[in-house]
């Protein structure tokens, strides 16, 4: 088969519009050939647990699945029963993006709180965390934070240790929605589990697409006792893979050396000079503080509209004209210098 | 990342099993590189389109999806009210193999029906076809047929054809999990519409990944007067593969030459080599017509326990003896003959 | 409000066609006036506890709820985790006649099981309880059984404790879908706890409609191990009745002195007279032995058609000529012995 | 039976805490006796949709239920696709107070908005109002108002209309949550339909339970084109009731005379007398403008608790201090006076 695009065009549009990194691509070809047991049953798979205890701890257990709107509602189904519900940002993904998934789906009450910037404290968790016993009351049963959040910011280790501390006395857990959770540790250059297993996080959904895979996430349950079933709800969830081994093999490309680390540290550090080219331009106010490869900023409607015709980017909110710029494993440095000038240009008219 | 397995290794347990076709793996690195649109704006999932218009008809519409339970759930969910029922055989994957997750994750009510060789017929249907406007049943609305069956039959054309003439008689439409659809096509030699399209099936759960793909399998709407909220639906089964032009390429490479036909027949072919090579060994029965890729015999519980160490398969059913032994893409004349004359020693003794 | 329909009209079409008993009325009005706590916080649901216990023994805990689809939904939710399923009969009302809420509202997967008369034995169960720690079948949880069954049958008490013994044995627990079990206890001649409590049934959907009330039945917790959330889930069940006093004050009246048996064993020896008057007529063939307070016979058709407009009842299955009969607190031996003898008239021609 | 209660005993914690209104237990004893065909065939119910008819218009049809929740979820349901999703105020009924139902048993996707007292507009539905076409969000479909709301306040009709019409030029329905529509009614001094049928409204849960039933809901669906399948569903979402002659017996006594508007302008003039004896006392703030049968007030934690130890009632909202008084049809001059006194005096100190 021959390319039906253009491989040298890049945008902005979001982190899961870029390809597999060349690496992973090796990787499922030497994952190949022969047969292997399906559904997990694989080396693959087996080796994949022992990278991630490496990452998370010894106690940590790795289920590979598809995607990232399968990761959280397996996570959250594991983490709560029938009548929980689960606190989360009023911006987070699995409260605004996932169709109704959570619930249609996953049969979860959401009890979203809005914040200024994307990431819960233990004073906004409070805004939900009540009515226990109360049977006319969905139970509070989980705080789901993301990390780096839907916004571009970043929680740090010891806010999420609050968090965690806060929740765990309230008799909650804390799960943590983790789809950009590399570029997180890049940006705040900490080991993955200095800010998740070490703090007090109990599950994770962690993020394998916007990092250059294929395909594929994996739910870290970072303890144990914080989720039951999840052989089983992985089947039921629909997310249950036969030929894992090759979700299995990406992962350890990504996980095994710094392959994770190299991408997402590369991406912020776009997003870091995309954010220094624009920031003083007259025009440009900027929506969040950028801490990882997403930078969100207020511009005008017309130069929005004429811009993103050149380089591809997504108008986050009609109402206030902010618009998401994300970095990729694959953003160049010609990618970013080329669209700040670009907007520049659009600025002046 | 070095190979963790034996790629010579190579047994009868299930096509899934098996890995990726070469041409497949060539597709999806010449979709890579450079970014494209996310969710199935790219261009492969557009030519996608073409393809599945080529083998299906004009009014088709192929939605990629992730696994094989998605794909079935997802086109029943589509297919149904809130209020309806799906008829299926007793032994249907739908009702036996997937955790529970067309009724759990789906809300489908499935009505089976014991057949003697997995396969439905406008009576055996009859008996569940029952009960509209009674508010206490389930209302049936659609007959789901597997083809190849979950039992290695086959529906001849006219069959799937009275099936659809009943069905739409009664005001239910048909749905085909066509997970071995090729390898049906390659056995009744026949072009994929032939028993499909030109028959009245409305549905199929086009079956990828047990022909030689990484993973995917494609939701093809032949009538899309049976389905309606396909989109939506797909996010909501969390089916949605946001890099989605690597399914499609995959698609694209099994379906625009003749690689689909050439690795089902190969796969029956092997299935028919080792049918002809045990058949009339003493000490096995054989359990149905094999008619794909699947052969399904009797043998000595003991006799079984010994072969599977040494070449992996299924007992499929412990009460009455019945293994299943399948071939995939990649299984070779030698591997079948290795394993006959294995099975023809331990039947000895 | 004056009556709008014929009071002293009554037919064999079921027990729910009946109305209230006198005293369940007076009960109400006792219950009356004033105000109480809603939704249990009542002293009549606190009263009606201690009402179970006397019946059911000291761990027993009563829940009301509204009807049959209700308590046989929540009892099932609240004995399994969302990857079980729940073995019973293939007529199980919960199986046959609750249109599909189990699965759609409640999140089940039944395993039905064929059977001779309704009733399943330990060798029945065994079709079903297979596959435990296989991802791929939902995990058989639950034993449903009905008593007096659908087809107006009857386990004795030695028949449960075996499959409350055999289910045990498999990690299984016992469920009751006793709409009629005080009819069974009038036939049986025994307390209520004798085939339940004492032979190892663990939760019960106790029916009260079908015996003489408004409306109203109570879920028992004969085993506290055996289920878990009953509270929360009776709300997202939405079960939980706001003005719970006259619910429990009607359970009072019927299970505090002997109502609940007086009316049952009334409705059986009524259904036993009709047994009695018709078994020999030519033209009649009993379908089933008749137990409790229904009887089921074949008859010809016409026969049927003509003799339901004049005293209704319904027909049980189309295809075998199968008529059900239903006996109730109100039928008068007077009743029964026109109907029978109208059947004479009808089949002589 | 004896009285358990004390039937003189009343308070302030909620119009479900009173019991059943005199001529609504006539009706019951009226439509008692005989036997009428089970789950809606019977003559009490078809006289209903006559009774519903006259006061919401020719095309109105009613589907009695058991309970609240059920006829908000019911209602939902047949007004929503599979990947809906309903906007309501944070505040709703149908948000906070039903224990998950509405996501968990009906699969709904509410979008909540913050109102300043529980009233929706077209300008605060606009902040949910978005992403139809885009498949990552649940499609809003519905806007459910509740009349008058859970804080004791009220729509104009022409508060509604204006809905409405938004609602309709969007391609969303209006559901009103109508537990307290009599109410709203006599408060407004306008029949039912000038501020429901007539100005726009398509589906309405409409309350007995609270304006003197025993228990009963009834699903108004006034517009027929907004809701489908309400038979099946009422069914699945377990509210179907087999003696339905009694719910349908109450609703007649209740809207075929005018208790309906005696009971519900009886209940609001309580609260006014109420109103009027609190709101000039020191120490009491209103927390909302009461125009039905409920009044909210700020009051001192320490008076509360020893009040409601005399008077039951409700605090609110824990945080702020907001308490509850609910007056019901059978609240008196009395009642109201003495608890404006107990007040009055626990204020003093």
């Amino acid at each position: 088969m021959m390319p039906l695009h253009d491989p040298s065009a890049r945008g902005f549009k979001s982190d899961n519009c870029a390809g597999a990194h060349p690496e992973v691509l090796a990787a499922i070809g030497a994952a190949n050939g022969g047969h292997q047991p399906s559904y997990g049953g694989d080396v693959y798979t087996a080796r994949l647990q022992e990278v991630f205890k490496g990452h998370f701890g010894e106690r940590a257990e790795a289920y590979p699945v598809f995607n990232g709107t399968g990761a959280n509602v397996l996570s959250l189904q594991a983490m709560t029963e029938p009548w929980s519900a689960v606190i989360c940002a009023e911006t987070a993904h699995v409260a605004m993006d996932e169709g109704g998934a959570p619930e249609k789906t996953g049969g979860l009450k959401l009890l979203p709180v809005p914040t200024p910037d994307g990431r819960l404290t233990p004073a906004l968790i409070d805004r939900q965390a009540t009515g226990w016993g109360d049977e006319h009351r969905a139970q509070p049963r989980v705080v789901s934070i993301t990390q780096s959040t839907e916004l571009g910011t970043l929680y740090t280790a010891g806010e999420i240790a609050a968090i965690c501390a806060h929740a765990h006395d309230l008799g909650m857990a804390v799960h943590v929605d983790g789809t950009r959770l590399a570029n997180a540790a890049a940006a705040l250059d900490l080991p993955l589990r200095a800010f998740t297993t070490d703090v007090g996080v109990d599950v994770i959904s962690f993020g394998g697409t916007k990092n250059g895979l294929l395909y594929g996430e994996v739910v870290v349950v970072v303890n144990p006792e914080a989720a039951r079933g999840m052989t089983y709800l992985r089947k039921t969830a629909m997310q249950l893979s036969s030929k894992m081994r090759f979700v299995s093999a990406q992962f350890i490309a990504l996980l095994e050396g710094d392959l994770w680390l190299r991408s997402a540290g590369h991406s912020n550090a776009m997003a870091g000079r995309l954010h220094a080219a624009v920031r003083d331009l007259p025009g440009v106010v900027m929506a969040y503080e950028p801490q990882a490869n997403e930078v969100f900023v207020r511009i005008d409607a017309d130069v929005a509209a004429r811009l993103s015709k050149r380089f591809p980017f997504e108008t986050w909110d009609e109402a206030t004209g902010v618009v998401r710029w994300v970095c990729s494993f694959d953003t160049t440095e010609a990618d970013v210098d080329a669209f700040a000038a670009a907007l520049a240009g659009e600025l002046r008219g």
